[in-house]
């Protein structure tokens, strides 16, 4: 109490901010939010409790501005520093975008408030920033696949653009359904097949292209587990490795120097 | 025999209990009560056999219930302490619920039964126990994919829910189908390229919920090896390796007392 | 010359079945007989040169038979202590075998014979043992995977078979449909969606039963994995680190016994 | 500039070839071409602007004939030692090709000059290497794969050729069946269940095609992880590891040599 009452209300706002239970009162918002959002889906829930569904959720839209409202206020501009903070931001502020004519898309994205549930508790947090911080290792490999999926969507537009224009009929198209190809889904019997009944020859395209993509896929998964292990075994086995050899290289330089001194005592004598 | 002589009846029949003998006994049941299960699914062998089957399968369900009943009364509350023996517990009381309504349900879960077998020899335990030690490691990672199995289950049963009400209808319906979209299983052909066709940029929301949750399963792939490859490495290379470095230190540390030795006496001298 | 002139004829039969030279011309009377093989499947071939193409293959089993028999006569009953020579045998015997009702079924095995150029190449033979090692490690999780499927094709037969008798109706059918299902292949479009029409919980049997067996072939994954890993790090790393070790440990007792010797000595002073 | 004074105009040409401007200057050109040849495929774009896309495309087209023929200059036949260079003639050579019935496929074709991207930029080249340098590696699986595959033809062909021509007519129809097999894609639904209403034991041949050539799969996916990690493991840790064991090893030595002079010191005495 002491301790508080020598703060300045802005230092108090911080600390509350900053404070377990705050946290946990988050927590708790965003659940029921979560759940609100949840039953808005059920329209025969709706129409029993639809007021208060609305009320409630407007009650924890309104809690997250505030939150967002006094990290500003505390943080100012550092508040942008922050990737988790502009994450929060952001998806907050998606419920509060006037929404023209992409009304029921923008009413959808609300449950991504669900999200900041990552941003709040640690664990989560933890492994979303794992997943990121593997990202850039497969940045070159990303962008290999990227230049053979705009390669093969040029070369399947212009050869089976015009026979076969729902799958292959411009650019996007292509790349949809070179997507789909690689996920291996329907490949032969919905898209190769009758492509075949065209274009005998088309299995020289799509074979190789299946066979390079899955490769460039594995070695993603490949890359992945290298480096997950890499850094398990140095965290953990790194550290005492480091300790004993610390150690041993001390006590052989202890024992050199003592034999030295013995070597110059003896030699005094 | 004078040993077990001295014994008290419950010892005895604890004794009894955990021998080999009465393993090796129990698994014969057990896989005398699978072929018995096995065969009532056929229609004519019921015609044929049906009053014999039934009759061996009670005599098994009577043995498997005295089995329970002795291990209650030898172990009392301690019983259910140990997870297989409540597993086992739960297995065999499924044979005797009075099954109401969910009649055939419960009849067709008797063969359940079979997985005792699990509980009674140590090789598929212990695969099953290294199954069932894996999973918290990956807890986080599972908590992560239900939040994203609700996100995506609300987002698509509000945007696809009224033109495709079989696969978006409600929340439960969605979850299911956002499951068979991650599994890849007709994702395209099946299900998002009729969506497209009213839904123009549905893509947008499936193709990335496939790449994270493909990425979020990858990444369970990829813990459950680090995680099997560092026990398997501590296990056997650890022990030796600690084994090593104590040799190494206390010779080190046997060479700087000798030559401290040497270099008092020298002093003497 | 001189050598092979003290032999006794099977010593020098038995030379001969070693040499090089031998297993290359058996690899090339191999892939001469995988190619005639392969055109028998053409008619217009067949109707062109069917008589030379039966010539070349009877000639190539002749050789073939040959070759056993030399290798029985000079190994005798040690022939069948030998693993690749058993599987020579049987694929060999194949073609002989009289073939009543399944004529065309033994005649398109004969194709098998290919497979003898594993045996006799060495690479392709390391790898296949590669492969036949491994599996011994993965038995117990196999068996539990007999268990689940035994369990599911039970289950499934007795819930789904009157409704679905091309899928569940009997144990054997539902193994197989139950084999779809793990592979992933229509296993929701093509009979959960179905199924769930009549059953609409069976989505509670099928999605557990996924997640349970992908997870055990995951499981099998990780093992392999895990296992070639070491063998790996054994093989490579092991030798040069225990050469390594064995070298300071044997310094340091050196070293430790000059330190003894030179006490000693100080102690005669 | 006097640097360059010096040098003959080959010398000069070279530098100007090697330098990372001229670099920069390629990739440009490739990522132009790339553009223009993505709208070539767009047929309202071609139709408002196509003559100046394909003088831009002729443009680019004339740059990278200039630049070879500049490396061919500089490098004569060295040239073609580097594979990467013979990779960058092939493809830009493929768009001088007189295109007499192929016409379209070639024009198609050109795309694969934004492939350059990679021989030019050095992360990229640096993957696409590691890809190739793992071929090798896998050469003894692919090459047993190939075996499975041809054999599985063979006997697909002879067995299921005349009731499913579409699908087993010839090895080369069926090859690519098995091939959409092994992918798993509609191998029971599409091709396995109805194959086995006419032949209903067609699974005995099919399930284990699956298991073994997935497991062939799974031991290629292994071995590359395997031999990432070794590559990832010697590069790191390797060179601490033997710097730390070449230093304990000539300090015990030092140690060893000074205890000796030390010994015969005292012999002296």
């Amino acid at each position: 109490m002491t301790d508080t009452q020598a703060m300045t209300p802005t230092q108090r706002l911080a600390a509350i901010l900053d404070s377990d239970l705050f946290g946990r009162f988050i927590i708790a918002v965003i659940l029921v939010n979560a759940v609100t959002l949840g039953l808005e889906t059920s329209p025969s829930v709706m129409a029993r409790a639809g007021g208060l569904i609305h009320l409630i959720d407007n009650t924890c839209l309104t809690i997250f501005v505030m939150e967002i409202l006094a990290k500003l206020y505390v943080r100012r501009l550092r508040f942008f520093l922050n990737g988790w903070s502009v994450f929060d931001f952001v998806i907050v502020g998606i419920a509060l975008a006037p929404g023209a004519q992409g009304l029921s898309v923008l009413r959808a994205l609300r449950i991504l408030r669900v999200l900041r549930v990552i941003s709040v508790a640690p664990r989560l947090r933890r492994v979303v920033e794992g997943f990121i911080t593997a990202l850039p290792g497969m940045g070159s490999v990303f962008l290999l696949m990227a230049i053979i999926f705009y390669i093969g969507a040029v070369i399947s537009t212009k050869l089976f653009g015009q026979d076969f224009p729902e799958w292959f009929g411009d650019l996007g198209l292509s790349a949809y359904s070179l997507f789909q190809i690689m996920t291996l889904e329907s490949w032969s019997m919905g898209i190769v097949r009758p492509v075949m009944e065209v274009h005998p020859h088309a299995w020289a395209f799509f074979v190789p292209f299946i066979m390079v993509t899955t490769f460039a896929v594995v070695n993603l998964l490949v890359g992945l587990i290298v480096n997950s292990m890499q850094d398990a075994h140095h965290e953990e086995e790194g550290e005492r490795t480091d300790a004993y050899r610390d150690e041993v290289l001390s006590r052989l330089e202890a024992i050199e120097q003592k034999i030295s001194g013995l070597a110059e005592e003896d030699r005094k004598l």
